[in-house]
C-alpha cells in the first residue's frame, strides 16, 4: 500500500470537500491517502498572489508529512511550492498541473486546457510545450470554489465543447475545483475525448513510480 | 473495468514472458488486458530500422484490438507507430516511451534515462527535454531479451548506479524488457530514488484519462 499526503491549496471547513481529492485517489489507486489544507487561502490559488502566498505554505506541509508517506502530492494545477517541496520532504513530490500535463502528453497531441484563468497555469504550460491546443475558463468563475455552482458547471462543460471544437483530441482539467465537481466522467461522455484528471495523474505517478519508501542510497559497502 | 488493449512489439512463444507486461498492468491497476504481439520480430525493437519495421505492425493490430477495448498501450518504450495508431483505433492510445517520460517529469527535475541503446528513445526524449540528466544502458544487452540473463540484471543495476552517481533524481525504465525483468523494486530500495516503468504509467494514463469508452461527439441536437 502507498501512503499519499495530499496537500489541499484550498482552506475549507466544508469536510466533505475537505476530503474530495483523497476519496478520488483512494477510489482509482491502490494508495491511502493522509490530506491536509493550507491555512489561510479560503480562495485556494487563482492568480500570481495567491499562488506565492501557498508557496511556503505548502513546504511547510511537504515537510510535515514527509515523515508519515511514501509520496506527496500537491492538488493544485499551479503546482505551488512543487521544488520547495521536493527538497523539504526528501520524498517523491507530484504536482497536479505538471502532472496532468504529462497525463495528457501520452494520451493526445492537441491538448485542450480547461481551467480557471486566461492563460494554461505555468505549471502545466511548461510541460505541454508545443501540444498545447487552446485555453478555456468558465467565464463567471473567478476562484475554485465558484465552479461548484450550477453556473459553473454549465459553464465547464461550454468551456470544454469550445476546446473540443478547436481540434483539442485530449482534455486536460487545470483546475482541481474540477476535481471536487466530478465532472471528467460527464465531459468524456459528451466531448468522446479523453480528459486528464491533475489529481489522479499524480497519484498515478506516485503510485507507479514510487513504491515503497525510498531509503537512503547505500554508499560503497561492498 | 477499463480494458486495456496490450501490443508488445516482442515476437514470442514464452506464454509467460508474452503475458507479462498484461500481469504488472492488472496487478497494479484496476484494469483487464488482452495483450497481441506484432509479427516477425523476435529481437523486438532495438535500432531505427527495427522500429521502422514496426510501425505498420503496430497500427495493424490497434485497429484490430480496437473495437473490444476502452484504450491501447504500445507496450515499448520507442512508441513505434503512436500516430499511425491513434488514426486507425480512434480511441486513446498511449506508448510505454512518452508516457513513462511523462510521469518522470511528473516526479523529479534530473531524469536519468535507463534503455539499451546509447541514446534515450526519441518517445522519452522529445517529452523530457532539458530535465534529461543522462542516459545509461547495459554494455553487453543488443536486444530487450538479452536483459533476462543474469549478466543483463547486474549489468542494469550498474547503469543504474551510473545514473545516481550523475545526479538524476528519478530513473526512468527506458526499455519495456526492464518491465519484464520485474527490477524496479529492487532499484528503489538500492539507489532511494524513484523508478519509472513506462508500461505501468501508459497503463495509469490510460486509466485515469479515459474511463468509460469515448462515443463520438453529439453535435447540435440541443
Amino acid at each position: 500500500m502507498n501512503r499519499i499526503g495530499l496537500i489541499r491549496t484550498l482552506t475549507t471547513s466544508d469536510r466533505p470537500l475537505f476530503h474530495t481529492h483523497g476519496q478520488v485517489l483512494q477510489a482509482a489507486l491502490p494508495v491511502s491517502v493522509e490530506s491536509r489544507s493550507i491555512p489561510g487561502q479560503p480562495d485556494g490559488v487563482h492568480d500570481a498572489e495567491s499562488l506565492a502566498r501557498a508557496v511556503p505554505r505548502v513546504r511547510a506541509l511537504a515537510a510535515e508529512l514527509a515523515p508519515q508517506v511514501d509520496g506527496i502530492l500537491i492538488s493544485c494545477s499551479a503546482d505551488p511550492g512543487l521544488p520547495e517541496a521536493r527538497e523539504a520532504a526528501g520524498i517523491p513530490v507530484a504536482g497536479a498541473g505538471s502532472s496532468g500535463a504529462a497525463a495528457a502528453l501520452a494520451l493526445g497531441s492537441r491538448v485542450g486546457v480547461l481551467g480557471i484563468t486566461p492563460e494554461a497555469p505555468a505549471a502545466a504550460a511548461d510541460v505541454l510545450g508545443g501540444p498545447l491546443a487552446a485555453v478555456e475558463a468558465p467565464p463567471s468563475v473567478r476562484v475554485t470554489t465558484d465552479l461548484l455552482t450550477p453556473t459553473g458547471v454549465f459553464e465547464t462543460l461550454e468551456a470544454s465543447e469550445r476546446l473540443a471544437d478547436a481540434g483539442a483530441d485530449v482534455i486536460l482539467l487545470a483546475c482541481t475545483g474540477l476535481t471536487s465537481m466530478g465532472v471528467a466522467r460527464e465531459l468524456r461522455r459528451r466531448l468522446g475525448l479523453p480528459v486528464v484528471d491533475g489529481v489522479l495523474a499524480a497519484g498515478a505517478a506516485l503510485a507507479c513510480g514510487n513504491g515503497p519508501t525510498p531509503r537512503p542510497r547505500p554508499r560503497a559497502a561492498a
